[in-house]
C-alpha cells in the first residue's frame, strides 16, 4: 500500500528505553486509508483460508474487528489476564518489553476449526506465538499470521511454521 | 435488534463480587449478527452527526473500529495509562469496579471537531463521562454516546447532557 508509512509514527524509548514504538493510530484517523488497508488485509490468503479470526488485545482488536466485519469471518479474541470471564485456556509468553500471558475462552475456540491470527505489529513474535500455541494445543489449526507492520530485523517470522504476512515492512 | 440478547452472556461476580458482567463477545462469533448490529449502530443519529468517533479501550475498540470502517468516520481512541505514546491529555474517573484514568493523544483530538463516543456497555457511565470531559475540556463537541448494551437500573445516562443511545437495554 502506497504511503501507508506516512500514517505511522515512531516514538523512541516507548513504552520503555530501547524500544522504538510504532504508533499505527494515524491510519484510523484517515477513513480512506483505513478502508483501503482493511480491504487489502481481507484479500490476504491467510484470511481467505480461515473459518474465523483471532484478534490479540488491544490494538489487534482495531484491525481484527474491521476485518471480521468486512470479510464476514467470525472473530474470537485473545486477552490479557483478568479480562475474560468463563472457562479459559491460558499460555505465557515473553514480550519485546516484559512478560505476560494470554487467554482465550474455551467455548469460543470450540466453535471454529481454522483461525487466522491478527495483530497490529510483528516484532519478536512472542505474542502471536503464544496465541498460535493456544490454538494448536487445543486441537485447532492456524492458517497464518497477518499483521499491518512487520519489524523485519527482529525476524519474528522465523518462529512460525505457517504463513506470515504483513502489509508494511519496517 | 431481535435476539441480540441471545448472544450476550451474564457472568455473576466478575471481575469481582457483586458485579454481573455482560459478555458481548458472542456477537462477534456470529458474523451475521455482528454485521446487523454494526449497520444498525452506524444508522444512529449520534454517529451521523459526528465528524469522527472516539472508542474506549478495549472492548469499545471492537465496536468502534467496525463502525468507523462501515460509516467512513475516522476514529480516535481513549486508552488506559501507559498505552499511548506522544503528548496526551488525561482525566481520572471512578469505574463500576475500581478507579482509573483515560488519555487521548493531543494531536489526534485536534483533527476533528465533533465526536461520537462509542463503548460496549453503559453501566454507571463513569468511563464515558471521563471521555466526554476529555473532549469538552479541550474545546471539542460530543454528539452523543452510543453503546451496545445499557444497564438501565444504574441510570448512567443521567450523567450526560447530550443524546445517549443503546441498542439493547438490560
Amino acid at each position: 500500500m502506497k504511503n501507508l508509512d506516512r500514517f505511522i509514527e515512531t516514538y523512541d524509548d516507548f513504552p520503555k528505553k530501547g524500544i522504538a514504538f510504532k504508533d499505527l493510530l494515524g491510519i484510523m484517523q484517515d477513513s480512506q486509508v483505513f478502508r483501503e488497508l482493511i480491504i487489502k488485509m481481507c484479500s490476504n490468503q491467510v484470511i481467505k483460508d480461515a473459518e474465523a479470526i483471532v484478534s490479540i488485545e488491544a490494538r489487534g482488536f482495531i484491525f481484527g474487528s474491521a476485518i471480521s466485519f468486512h470479510s464476514s469471518k467470525p472473530m474470537i479474541v485473545a486477552r490479557k489476564p483478568g479480562k475474560l470471564p468463563g472457562e479459559l485456556i491460558q499460555e505465557n509468553y515473553n514480550l519485546e518489553y516484559g512478560k505476560n500471558s494470554l487467554s482465550i475462552q474455551k467455548e469460543a475456540l470450540k466453535k471454529f476449526n481454522t483461525y487466522a491470527i491478527i495483530d497490529d505489529l510483528l516484532a519478536t513474535g512472542g505474542t502471536a506465538k503464544c496465541v498460535a500455541n493456544l490454538i494448536k494445543n487445543n486441537g485447532k489449526k492456524v492458517t497464518g499470521l497477518l499483521t499491518v507492520v512487520e519489524l523485519i530485523e527482529l525476524n519474528g517470522r522465523s518462529k512460525f511454521n505457517f504463513p506470515v504476512s504483513s502489509i508494511l515492512s519496517a
